[in-house]
């Protein structure tokens, strides 16, 4: 699978690294590593200058230079791949609504925290912080619903070589005032064996794994992937069922005659 | 239904207090409320003096009370009610570990943020924070799986009038470096219509409601509450398990032959 990022050239960049501790005092999840998101971002501007976005940024950059592509059903044009087309864009109304003086703003939920884009081929990327001094859970990667309905989307429009999506984490330590990067770590999505992805159902079905700890043996295409995945989602979408009615109706059927 | 602490009065004492703003810079969510917890802490312990505890306070005035009371059964068995014991004591090994020299400190998943505690009836209470200026999402309110097991216990036990659980909502405006109270909100659980309450399952099956636009017209005994809860749970619960079905498995089954 081609790709755009070198990934061992940017764990190298960043190993070393050292931000500032936030003021906000605490040292706990997202806020504390946010430094890191920016720190990898920058990076890899310096290292593929001119083809690297926030992912609200390339809307705005691509918009912008096709001003004649007015409304929604037209912008959607303007992307060739459908599965680019769902993994990037906003809701219709927030499209129909974009303007030169009033842009598309950061997102807490898109899919990507930062893109890589070449020759019409995207590199999504998302960045994962961890405090390498507490044992936390593994992080959010993306909904398994989402994530199916992109399986569906490329079977269905056989779209399977415009786009890969990649985690990056960096593993940090406070010291002193500053928090320094001890470690990085690199996992394609589509390397990771889709059997054995973990859904946690009752956190708005996300799918969760740490970075570091990820399988990268599955080498088949992306046309394999998504069906495997697709299997996968809905075995334990139908098992998740069945456990809600073991454990949450059968046990409380007597109370309720 | 009888309790311990006059809503009403608590209302009165709370509305115009102000609390400075939190340095951490942001105004979201939980940590900008905090202080108004503390304070809604503070004025019952004003009104109520000497019964009014941090659920983990409670615990460690009870054990330290029973120093004769080793082990976890002993300890349990300093609760008259189970269903009291169910909803306040921490899991068997905590619960064997606790010590005078470490005792228990606060659990973000206690049920209670406050305890009234007479007589061998407890008033437990959780304090709600809410921002005027932002469009918030109900908060969560309690694990509506908890909920169905408290009910299944108060009805294996016919134990109804140990406690109660009221919420208690604190409405704020930032004005200069303050946080301002403008109003404040009271609602008792077991007045509510049970069959109204909305359960997020993939928010980790919490119940969540704003406090201020509660239903109180439920005139029914515990006993009656808790049937009609469990009801509504195992509905939920197997309407939730059919929906992931027809939401989850039956549009990709397709790709998966």
């Amino acid at each position: 699978m081609k790709n755009i990022v070198d990934f061992n050239l940017l764990a190298k960049a960043v190993r070393g690294l050292s931000v500032p501790r936030p003021t906000s005092g605490t040292l706990s999840g997202h806020a504390a590593g946010e430094p890191f998101d920016k720190a990898v971002y920058s990076k890899l501007q310096e290292q593929y200058p001119g083809i690297v976005f926030r992912q609200y940024e390339y809307l705005n950059f691509l918009y912008r230079r096709h001003l004649n592509a007015v409304g929604v059903e037209a912008k959607n044009k303007l992307f060739d791949s459908p599965t680019v087309l769902f993994l990037l864009s906003r809701g219709k109304d927030a499209t129909n609504r974009w303007s030169v003086s009033s842009p598309f703003e950061e997102k807490q939920n898109d899919t990507a925290d930062i893109l890589a884009v070449q020759d019409n081929f995207f590199n999504l990327i998302d960045v994962k912080t961890r405090n390498l001094d507490k044992k936390a859970q593994p992080p959010n990667i993306i909904s398994s619903y989402k994530l199916a309905q992109l399986c569906a989307t490329m079977l269905d429009n056989e779209d399977f070589n415009s786009f890969t999506i990649d985690y990056f984490e960096v593993d940090w330590r406070l010291a002193g005032n500053d928090l320094v990067c001890e470690s990085a770590h690199h996992a394609n999505l589509f390397r990771i064996d889709p059997s054995t992805l973990y859904i946690n159902w009752a956190a708005a079905m996300q799918v969760q794994f740490h970075v570091d700890e990820c399988d990268q043996s599955f080498a088949g295409q992306g046309c394999q992937w998504a069906k495997e995945y697709l299997r996968h989602f809905v075995k334990q979408a139908k098992e998740r069922a069945q456990y809600m009615i073991n454990q949450f109706v059968t046990p409380f059927l007597k109370y309720v005659d």
